[in-house]
Order: structure tokens, then C-alpha cells, then sequence
């Protein structure tokens, strides 16, 4: 007779945003042992690394590795480019179109990464914030991305092959951001210890007139709570 | 009235083995212009980038682009962790199960990078040299993989979105490493360029006693043909 596992393990991307902490903070409430993952992938705001740090401890993952991966050395991102952030731009234009952020398949290269490191630690389970909604120009933040991807990961692995079942949880695909920001507060996250400004020049401190910057102030707005990054 | 592109435009993922060199010189008979991509990801047996590089130059590769993705820290295979390469197996042991120099989610992680640069450069083709019979351990290597690569590709790019269709083309992923060997040869491509051993102590000298050195021997004996490698 085989016993089943009692500690399931969960590789958990962090970014050190908002999005990823309130996943992380999902996946610890869903009882997994979270292996938080973060990448280095040449964006140029990289003080958000320091962030994911801060978000991984302060959630109970087990660990937190970040893995380096040059993405810069193939371009086409204002992340990862020397093209410019862009700034104080209508909701309409965020919303609307790719925006000039998109790293060209970057959740894709993001969840092979984390999809080697599950098989690595015999978890089966993968947990990224993508969210469908308020990242519309983003293609690989929708559902049929994710679906396609767990497909993938059933033929790519070893484990997938000896009939392993790898599940992308993706618990913020459907909500608003106000919705996830009331969420996190609901599982006690300090959104102090965040980070979500694109802007590389502002050293940590928000530029409040990025892409990033407004979709926050926006949904702590419509979420009717105080955002701890901003001074009062 | 819009006009074709007359250049057609392909990531070849080149790791200065010998298939990835067979499938770049198929590529280039194809008419592809030719974007190599090399990765360092933490391989023991890095000699191998610096044979990538003449192998992307002698077959005609516009440029050349080395990634770093740091595999090692994820772990879990014998070409990244200081787990001892094994030697000797008999044939039969090489070809039985996934080898201990599987390195977990590797194709994933490289074409998901391919397709990021494939995007940047409007390209939408990728040519990857898995081949499924001498490699039938490694999942990522088989036809199943690539067809899943693609579909997921679709949903997971602006282009894709947008109504593009990415190919994988896997020029040998059905034929024998002898086959493989001897279209190489027709092609004109000079073995003398490739390097295929594991162990990282040879300094790029093949131990001829590693799984992919004693694959290559014994292909180069089934093809009829001499490795310029290896000293008469």
C-alpha cells in the first residue's frame, strides 16, 4: 500500500507585484509548501527582485530561488530594452492593444522554467498571478494559454510521460484588480512589502504615472483601501 | 497590395552537437535566413558554445546569440549538477529510460526562448534537430512535444494572436544518427566543427566513453564515414 504525500509542494512565481504576492498568499491558504521562483530576466526594474525576496518570506514559501534568464539579449521590450517606459497614458490606451511591456513570450519561458523545477522537486502543482482582465493586452495571461501549457507540460516532462498530472493554478485570472487587492487584504498581506513601478530610474520608490503604477493606484482606489507604498 | 517578404526568416537552435548542426545546414537549403541561438544554462561541458559559434558561422547563420538561462539552479541532471556523467553503459542501457544527463524541461525552456526571439524578428519559423529514435529517453524530443510546442505557441504570442502560425520544424526527428550523419555529410557540413562529449574535463577533446560520445561513435561506424574528431 503507498502512502500518499501529506506536504504537497507548489513551485509559486513571484514577481514581487501585487498580483503574484496575493497567489502566493492563495497557495499557502490552499495548503501547499510553496517553492517561490523569481526571475532575473534583464528588466531593467529589477529593484522588484528585492521585493519578491521580502513577499516569498513574509508568505511561508520554503524557499526562494531566482533564476537568471537573459531575455534582454533578444529585445523587444520596454522592460527589458532601452525604449521608454511609457507614461501618463488614458485607461483606454492601457487597456486597449499590446502594450509596449509585453517581453515576447516571457510567462511561456517563466512557466517552462518553474515546470522543470517541479518536476526537479516532485510537485505537481505550479501557481502564477496571471489575470486576464486587467492585462487584456498581454496573450499570455488568458485562460486558453494556461490550458495550452498544461498540455504541453504532459508531454515535455519525464514525469508527464510515467502519467503525471501538472496543474497551472491561477487563482486571480478572473478578478478585478480591486478584487484581488481586497483578496490579499482578506489573507493579511502587507502590501508594503510590494513593489509595481516599471520605471528603473525611481529606485524603488513609485513614479505613480507608469502603466503599472496607474492599474495600482486605480484599483486601491476602486478597492476602497489605502496603498502603504504611498505616502499620505 | 501587400507585398511577401522575400527572406524567410528562422530561429535555429544550435548547441554545437552535430544534429543541430545537420538541422542548420537543412535550413539553409530550405532558404531560411538563419537567426542561431545558443543557450548557456549552466552545462558542465561548456566547450560546447564555443563549437556552436563555428558551426553558426561555417553554415551561413546571419548571427549568432548566445542566451544565458541558468538551469543549474533548478538542478536535477548529471549536465548541470556535479553528478557524475556515467561512462561505459552498454548500448542497451543508453537507449532504456530518461538518461541521468536529462535536464528537466530543457526544450521547453530553449524553443519557448526561440519563439520570444522568433516573435522580435517577425520570424515564424524555429528549426530544433530533436531526433526521437537514438534519444528516445527524452520526452522533449519526441513528435508529440513539438506539436503541443506549437499549439501552445499560437495562444501564447501577439503574433499568434493576431493570426500567425509558428512551425517547429524537426528535420531529424526520425532518422538514425547514421542517417543523420550521412545527409550532414551531403550537405557539406565539416564534423570537425561539432563537439559532442559530456565530460567536462576533456577540455573539448571527446572521452569517447560518454553516452554521446559512444552514440556518435557508433553512428560515424554505421554511416561509413571517419569523425574528423577522433585522432587514426
Amino acid at each position: 500500500m503507498r502512502t500518499e504525500p501529506t506536504v504537497r509542494r507548489a513551485v509559486c512565481l513571484v514577481s514581487g507585484g501585487m498580483d503574484s504576492a496575493v497567489a502566493l498568499a492563495e497557495a499557502r491558504v490552499a495548503g501547499f509548501e510553496s517553492h517561490a521562483l523569481s526571475f532575473d530576466y534583464g528588466q531593467r526594474h529589477r529593484v522588484e527582485l528585492a521585493a519578491a525576496a521580502r513577499v516569498a518570506k513574509a508568505l511561508g514559501a520554503v524557499e526562494h530561488r531566482v533564476v537568471k534568464v537573459d531575455l534582454s539579449a533578444i529585445g523587444g521590450s520596454a522592460l527589458t530594452d532601452r525604449i521608454e517606459v511609457p507614461k501618463d497614458r488614458p485607461d483606454e490606451a492601457i487597456g486597449a492593444g499590446v502594450p509596449a511591456t509585453y517581453v515576447p513570450a516571457r510567462n511561456t519561458v517563466f512557466l517552462a522554467v518553474a515546470l522543470g523545477w517541479a518536476e526537479v522537486l516532485g510537485a505537481r502543482d505550479i501557481v502564477i498571478g496571471v489575470n486576464a482582465l486587467d492585462y487584456s493586452g498581454y496573450p499570455d495571461c488568458r485562460p486558453e494559454f494556461v490550458s495550452a501549457f498544461e498540455h504541453l507540460a504532459a508531454v515535455a516532462t519525464r514525469a508527464g510521460v510515467e502519467g503525471a498530472r501538472f496543474r497551472v493554478h491561477t487563482p486571480l485570472i478572473s478578478l478585478s484588480k480591486a478584487e484581488i487587492i481586497r483578496r490579499g487584504v482578506e489573507l493579511g498581506l502587507d502590501y508594503g512589502l510590494t513593489h509595481s513601478c516599471y520605471d528603473p530610474a525611481q529606485a524603488g520608490r513609485p513614479c505613480g504615472r507608469c502603466d503599472s503604477c496607474v492599474l495600482r493606484a486605480k484599483g486601491f482606489q476602486e478597492a476602497g483601501v489605502a496603498d502603504p507604498l504611498v505616502l499620505g
